[in-house]
């Protein structure tokens, strides 16, 4: 048996996890592999010897090309990958990729972070996510929003481009204030309940311009018996995605958006938006290897499709 | 040499601090002691033992009646004092009083907490501010702040009643993203940055309908070089109080607040109600034991004054 021909080998290199997949001429996965060696979990800058323990066999015997996204590329990373500034797209990414040595003579190409600039001068930024983008096949004018521990809101122009973007402490908020603070003390962890959710959401819609209040609406429910404790976390969680929804849309309300991620966030984004008026479609998985593939292709890692 | 005639044992015992005062006929404290002993801090129950290992000397010796307030009256304290709706005085404190029994026949009684109903039917709690506030001789029609873990702002009627509060998680939230967030892992504490809190005051005031997102300035201002390390820490800190001024005042804006608490905190919302163009005052020291007095001379626990 023959082992089909791969050309790319294309790595997802975040905070907790990384994977990595072989794919064929056409882009297409031959096989996928995963551990929880994040950029966090690699000492004193080992990142060849981390990513060769995990596909060191395909890097050894192949001679493809290798292209990496996500906080690989951060000062935290293998090595810091230069933001693009937005407006950029596919292309812009495709001519700024930061080469490092795995093996003498084999180079992984990590694709840049973006960065955007408000009016105001504060600067928002992301790594990993512009590459998913670019994966998911969104259209021009529409706006695409990755749940997460930092949730991020992009508004998307011509060709796929990044035209800019938001990031929502919404995850972080949300792990911190239960597993640290005062709210999760009252809390009973491990139910699920659809009309705590609801009720939060809700508040958090109405009051999004009230945020830092409104959360302690998460203690107060539980001390007034209004909800009871294991409704408390999807109640706060209500709470922090209904004050991210109208902050993110408040100078302009979408129709719709499109949820790129996980499943489970995914639907619960899904009934929040809803309740918020506002409709969701789901981008394809594989969006990352996706993305990958065509800024290697773009950059002429590999070679395009006739 | 006599030790002087004492008519009442004031006793403020809050989550983290026990503080006892002894004061005279005429409410002047003769003296006072404190303990890290708060309520979080006793186990079993045992807060009879507790108090006495402050004071029972004070207790065993002298026939002074004893007051309470703070989070000993709440479900984590000695006994539950039922809350007071708003708007709310001393006089309907007085009236609702809970007693538990330090020893036999010697009761202590503590004052109720507060809690206050939004007109979208979300709750509010305070347990020990409102007895501050009563000690504060606070003018009808004026605003007053209490900065901390969790910040009060409550709009004063007729004979200092609390007309209403809301409560802002300002302290608890800068504590947890600087201690456990990444936020923290950019920072370096320790300095103190005036240019970098103002900046970030004007951040939160501009964006406080934004505030899951415009935290994360915290991180990118450090990322992009704006904002030094050690600048970091008052930067967020900036970020949240201008958030919370911007949100407590976002339906009317007060001329001047009152501000009531520690010295340190008083002048950095201070400073941040002047980036607002709202002017402060400071209200003066002892307002807690002052306010469990006048509730003391409404229960008749102690004698009025002629």
């Amino acid at each position: 048996m023959t082992s089909p021909a791969s050309a790319l080998i294309a790595i997802d290199w975040g905070t907790s996890n990384l994977r990595a997949s072989l794919l064929d001429a056409s882009g297409a996965e031959i096989e996928t592999r995963a551990t929880p060696g994040g950029v966090m979990a690699v000492k004193n800058g080992a990142f060849g010897e981390a990513l060769l323990a995990l596909c060191g066999d395909w890097i050894e015997r192949r001679a493809d090309a290798l292209i990496a996204s996500g906080m690989v590329g951060s000062r935290q990373g293998w090595k810091e990958a230069a933001y693009l500034d937005c407006p950029a797209g596919l292309a812009e990414a495709a001519a700024q990729l930061t080469r490092v040595d795995v093996l003498p003579d084999v180079p992984l190409h990590i694709v840049p972070g973006l960065t955007c600039r408000s009016p105001d001068g504060e600067d928002d930024v992301m790594r990993g996510e512009e590459t998913q983008m670019w994966g998911a096949d969104l259209a021009p004018g529409s706006i695409c929003m990755l749940p997460g521990t930092h949730a991020k809101w992009a508004w998307i122009g011509e060709a796929g481009q990044v035209t800019r973007f938001a990031t929502y402490m919404t995850g972080e908020l949300y792990g911190l204030l239960t597993q640290h603070g005062i709210l999760g003390r009252l809390m009973t962890f491990g139910q699920s309940s659809p009309e705590a959710f609801e009720a939060g959401v809700r508040l958090g819609l109405e009051q999004h311009d009230n945020a830092t209040h409104v959360i302690f609406a998460a203690r107060t429910a539980g001390l007034m018996g209004r909800v009871p404790a294991e409704g408390l976390p999807d109640y706060l969680s209500g709470i922090l995605m209904g004050i991210e929804i109208a902050s993110a849309t408040r100078t302009e309300r979408p129709r719709a958006v499109v949820l790129l991620g996980d499943d489970g966030l995914c639907s619960r984004y899904a009934k929040a938006l809803e309740l918020a008026g506002i409709a969701s479609t789901r981008a394809a998985d594989g969006a990352t290897t996706r993305g990958q593939w065509r800024v290697a292709q773009a950059a002429g890692l590999v070679e395009r499709q006739p």
